[in-house]
């Protein structure tokens, strides 16, 4: 389906009186900040509104008036997705959730209800006032949304031992296409009842509809963790003990950095890391008692045994959050650099030393510098392709990467993003990964719950 | 959509024609026992042939026939469904997945590559010999399928801690309602390319396609486990007890049977239970170490707290499961008894106490005998509805108890079904519990999936 847009002054008139006054901004200096996620997509348009929503009725407005015009609707919450997710379309709506952002903890039911707006971290801090824990945590917790979580399922460090978003979600209020409000799932923990809509909608990006409250399962407190660092003289060989201690349990935490990310978080914000090693591979253990002590033992042995340099334990909380702190800023440890290519692919988990060795092969052969950090633990790697915009050999090179990298995952049996979403960054190597008869089925499903197209257009699903 | 069913004997030939020798069935003896699942559906019809498919491709061949010709279509696994999701359709076809049992572990990957009609118990199996566990444990593990696990999101009883079906479900095979084969996800333990599809046909209960293949993850193998069991007065009591432990940690097993359950279990295969308890409570730890001691003494004192009259401690893995068994036998205890509706309704937490007390209230209301058993750790219940069949108004009372069982859960904010499914069994309260949005955005995906509607017809959407 083609979106016809036709946001004429007249039209516009009919949102903004359809809507609380300051609820629609239409200036163009106003909207200049709605129109990128963090990903910094240079194809984003310039929206003809943005509409500030502060609660579920005005995002039904807005839509209602988008669906009758047929304009198309960008849903936003924090704007620090990296897929160009939410890049805004010209002449389009951007419906922001950043003024909703309340959070309930129900203690006694042990869930969150949330506004979309609010950030990851609100939730945490909320649920540990109760002695409870929301477990997903994007590096990016401290300013990224609810709804931009849920709607690109998004994953983190503690994934590895804890899964990721949807296994957290337990309800979601959605407006759909034409401006309907559904309720879905709620506060009970099990529940077959009709089709899985619920997990439908999480990791839709906003294409299916616009999550107006969300029902997250808390779990108790984590317990305390120990951390092992280790140094490795090669990217693969810390693969290698990934992939071995995989095997043999879950840790909480196992994250790879490799040489040129270490410098980068050096020169950003100097944590005292090894410069000259390969590979830097920090995990955690949460296990209780005596049996943390043996998984970080474990974990050092496989360590040891793929050929680590060094290994480094702590059981002070404050030492290893350090590390995982200097994990969490590699993206803006790599931003100062230049411009970002940003890569999340996974592949199954014995595979990913393989992968790693592809990215360095890419890099070597276009000449660009692909730092990478991993969720290692998930199989699940960020490699980043640093380039300088203004060079446009080095754009070109940089795109011919970007692709390579995603054809490398999906060559192993993997996918062109682990966490942070198609988005429209990735959307022409979707059909790639899904192939012609999975890429009918989405369309389909698509078709079948926005026909005229107006949610998202652009994202996932391509132009 | 109405199927048009017009299994006439020419197009019976078709089908005949289109696959080996002996996949397909047609004698009236020999279909009769795939008209029913284990609910005993009384409106189940008779099928025009049943397809005991091999493999993926002689499914695709089934459906494709079906489809060409407007024929109703069931799958259907081991014949254990609880809300006959697998009744027989008059002049349909049944698809018997029986015959596809293969388990293939991947150990380095940590997933099970499983055909539909392989048992739990089979997963179970393959996985422990590679010191793997597949979690998710129905108590009919050892008869049902891995297929009908993934049509009904199958839960279990240590969901309370590791989690249901749908958790562990990485990757699908679907044969779609117009014979299109789709591989959905992979191997790859985190991936958001595309819409949750995977999600999508999980507890899609054969509505949306016939699942031929499906990558389930395993994780480390379960600790050992310490067992408590208590005694309590009434059954509120117990459920008190449950709300208490629930909101300080997430025990391995929480699973309540009343008086009735545990007399009809000891006239069924005696085990020692306390026949004169109001309500017996059982409870597991597999925490490691001095963890699991503290676990088990916190649950003790939460049910000396609500009450309970004698707590019974075990280290012993098999003391502690004869009691886990004499809990799995419920069904078949009961189902001597009597004709029976099977319930599958829960609630948030907390409200645990209030179902239980609306079930006795009902019970004595309509004069019909309902004993329950639980996985009350997850607020969901089996209220078994048992009467005599021969006795008409007995049945009449029957049925108005079982509507009004679901009433109340929806009253409460709760499911008509946990983890049971909707099946045909309760296809008519649906819309009660999802109201008429949810359920319109329900009828547009079936829909779009399946336009003709074939695939299941009746089961979940109704009739």
């Amino acid at each position: 389906m083609q979106v016809v847009s036709e946001t004429t002054a007249g039209v516009l008139d009919e949102l903004l009186a359809a809507l609380p006054d300051g609820v629609v901004v239409t200036g163009a200096e106003a909207v200049e900040k709605y129109r990128h996620d963090w990903s910094r997509d240079s194809s984003a348009g310039t929206p003809a509104a943005v509409v500030r929503a502060e609660n579920a009725e005005q995002v039904q407005a807005a839509v209602r008036w988008a669906a009758a015009h047929r304009v198309p609707v960008v849903p936003r919450g924090a704007g620090s997705g990296l897929s160009g997710g939410s890049s805004a379309v010209d002449g389009g709506i951007v419906v922001s959730l950043e003024r909703m952002r309340a959070v309930e903890i129900d203690s006694l039911c042990q869930v969150a209800v949330v506004e979309p707006g609010a950030f990851n971290k609100d939730v945490k801090v909320a649920a540990a006032a109760e002695g409870l824990w929301y477990p997903p945590d994007p590096s990016s917790f401290e300013i990224c949304s609810i709804g931009g979580n849920v709607a690109t399922n998004a994953g983190g460090l503690c994934c590895v031992k804890y899964g990721v978003t949807t296994d957290y979600v337990l309800g979601l209020d959605v407006v759909l296409a034409d401006g309907t409000l559904v309720s879905l799932g709620g506060k009970r923990i099990k529940d077959v009842a009709g089709l899985s809509l619920t997990k439908l909608f999480v990791g839709s990006e906003g294409t299916l509809g616009i999550v107006t409250r969300a029902i997250l399962r808390l779990v108790p407190a984590q317990g305390a963790r120990s951390t092992m660092v280790a140094t490795f003289p090669t990217v693969r060989a810390a693969a290698e003990a990934v992939v071995a201690i995989r095997t043999t349990m879950r840790p909480c935490l196992l994250e790879l950095m490799d040489q040129a990310t270490v410098n980068a978080v050096e020169d950003f914000r100097p944590s005292g890391l090894d410069r000259t090693a390969g590979a830097l591979l920090i995990g955690q253990s949460d296990a209780p008692g005596e049996v943390r002590s043996g998984e970080i033992a474990a974990i050092r042995a496989a360590c040891e045994a793929a050929g680590a340099a060094e290994c480094f334990v702590t059981d002070d909380a404050e030492d290893g959050e350090l590390f995982v702190q200097a994990r969490r800023v590699a993206f803006n440890a790599l931003e100062v650099r230049g411009s970002l290519l940003l890569e999340d692919v996974g592949v199954p988990i014995p595979l990913l030393p393989d992968l790693l060795g592809e990215i360095v092969a890419i890099s070597a052969e276009h000449d660009v510098e692909i730092p990478t950090v991993a969720h290692a633990g998930d199989g699940n790697t960020h490699p980043v392709i640093v380039y300088d915009s203004h060079d446009v050999d080095a754009e070109r090179r940089a795109r011919t990467a970007f692709a390579q990298v995603m054809a490398a995952a999906i060559a192993l049996g993997g996918t062109i993003t682990g966490e942070h979403g198609v988005g429209r960054a990735k959307a022409a190597a979707l059909p790639d990964q899904l192939g012609p008869d999975v890429m009918a089925l989405t369309r389909r499903i698509k078709d079948a719950l926005d026909p005229d197209g107006i949610l998202n257009p652009g994202a996932v699903l391509g132009g």
